[in-house]
């Protein structure tokens, strides 16, 4: 049997009202949080039963709600800066995968001093402040992962830092909180979830508990996938976030691929939603796997009970009329692509010829 | 979807050689490991290996081997005696299920103290001494619950005593200690482990999570069940150690039910090794759940894909034949386990009539 490691330390509260009901659990972590959140946050009444449960504990709160997608250096710096006036020792994360990510490197920053060319530099220690996320998308499942993805300008792209102090202590879902998320946001964050399951399953580090995981958040997730265009009732919206943990610790254990690392580009020079941009290229990824044979293709697909082509379909439906990218770029950004560590790390192995193939094909000449 | 929380905090290494290759990771445990064994693991290498690892670290250890099955208060208190007079300040633990709880129960006690009275009492903190474990049966699945099943002289049973601080912070899993496992022991381990999935599946506490784990694990170690009364690969012995440290994770979140409950009886009065106690009763109440059409019952079948007459009669070949007790005796039993709480924490709600029969069937008339 083949040698793995498995870690995956967040503790894990679901179901509704799990804030008000178990925040009691976020006495441990310390005396005052810094709520690291964007601004839609407010409006779907995650922050609201935050503050309340905090409250209830006795325990002060500063927000920092600041955080935009694709968090900057300049941001995290921003938070850190708060949370040392504010006296915050320990901190709450609120939102999407930006806030989260955001968070941890606050969390990290904050106790373990980087300049701006160190921060991508990696060799962090395992240590950072205490910290609780609160995923209101499904989803990152950043809540429980130990990486913090940031915009890297000296490279044009976006870089991945970790530590294993970088997984939340809690984690709270409930799907309430997507109630009213608005459908391209739903539907990129389930690109972005699908993607974390299948690419787990693609990458050199798969080992035989993260496909296990891997498995069973396709098995539920992707019934559901082709319905984020439309109405979800609750249900559906719980059912879609913990698949979205479940691909989370996934990639905890094996992390992302070419897809990924294909993506950032897309979201760097382009602005397209970081699940989006995976959405697009996975179906092109998928396709070499099959010309090339790739074992694991197959445990997908019966995973998902569907065919190569109906996978294929699905996401095309979902994505919809792609963005208008001039082929040269496209070239550049398959070049620059295979620099990413995350091409090495694809069971498919891609060259810079597939790569750019994957791209082409991701955005047809019109 | 169902509320749940999930939880397991342990790092686990897994593979041929872990401890010689990644023995540096006991480094951030302490300075002084108090080894807590029995006398059989000098015989498989393990504690060799481990001894060795330690060296290497700069590390010191201290051996306590003088736990035998079904660990007692008595002997839980000579480690803590050794381990307060070596200085150590983490607790390593080599072994099946007595030696790793003895473990728990030490690295707990000695930083929590109680008069045996207050022992099984509940109420446990969230402290103990850093942990190891590196089990050498297929297996309780100790090394990732924080759970310690001690024997209590005063209810006549075992009990079991917990806080999460007692998932160890490492699990060493290496299917090369197993290689010479009797073929008696690795029968036995093996159907505690089966039970530890079926049971996980049938408790109350059952969450999508814990059922996915338990599934998975199934799914792998059914089809080596029947295999374990006879020779086994060194492969087969790391898939067996894979799926039983997965029925582990699944009752780190579901807790055991009435089979372990009154599984306890026979091994206080008739000294019926754990697992094999486990595998007689396990029988009977899957026919009560066939009887009562409890759902999750379709499910354990479908993983292990065989029928319920199927799983019996792999059970019965591997138990033989049964010992000889009184039927007195397990009206006894069935009266006393009714007052185990593993009873109401059943989906199947055995009745004190239900659970006679269940003992009855165990050990039919002759």
């Amino acid at each position: 049997m083949q040698s793995f490691a498995y870690y995956m330390p967040t503790r894990v509260i679901s179901g509704r009202n799990c804030v008000p009901e178990h925040g009691d659990q976020l006495k441990a972590l310390g005396t005052h949080a810094l709520i690291v959140t964007g601004k839609s946050s407010a409006l779907n009444g995650a922050l609201d039963d935050m503050i309340s449960a905090l409250e209830r504990n006795g325990q002060n709160a500063t927000v920092f709600d600041r955080i935009t997608p694709n968090p900057t250096v300049a941001s995290v710096r921003e938070g850190i800066a708060l949370l040392k006036s504010a006296g915050a020792d320990f901190v709450v994360a609120i939102g999407g995968g930006s806030p989260m990510d955001a968070a941890k490197a606050i969390a990290t920053l904050a106790v373990q001093e980087r300049t701006d060319e160190e921060i991508f530099a990696g060799g962090y220690a395992a240590e950072a402040l205490p910290m609780a996320h609160v995923p209101t998308t499904a989803g990152t499942g950043s809540e429980v992962t130990p990486y913090a993805i940031l915009t890297n300008d000296a490279k044009e792209t976006k870089t991945s830092i970790t530590s294993p102090a970088m997984f939340p202590r809690l984690a709270f879902l409930d799907g309430k909180y997507m109630e009213h998320l608005p459908v391209r946001s739903t539907v990129n964050t389930a690109l972005d979830a699908f993607s974390h399951a299948v690419e787990g399953m693609l990458s050199r580090n798969a080992t035989p508990l993260s496909d296990a995981l891997a498995k069973e958040s396709l098995r539920i997730f992707y019934p559901l996938l082709q319905k984020t265009a439309g109405p979800l009732t609750l249900d559906e919206r719980d059912t879609l976030l913990y698949a979205s943990m479940l691909a989370g610790m996934t990639i905890a254990q094996s992390g992302t691929t070419a897809v990924h690392g294909m993506g950032y580009a897309l979201t760097y020079f382009y602005g397209i939603d970081h699940g989006r941009a995976n959405g697009l290229l996975l179906g092109g990824a998928l396709r070499l796997c099959e010309r090339k044979s790739v074992p694991a293709l197959k445990e997908i697909l019966s995973a998902c009970s569907d065919t190569l082509d109906g996978i294929c379909e699905t996401m095309d439906t979902l994505l919809g009329a792609r963005e208008d990218i001039p082929r040269e770029h496209l070239l550049v950004f398959a070049h620059a692509a295979m620099a990413n560590k995350n091409i090495r790390k694809s069971a498919y192995e891609p060259t810079e010829e597939e790569v750019r193939a994957i791209y082409l094909s991701a955005f047809p000449a019109p």
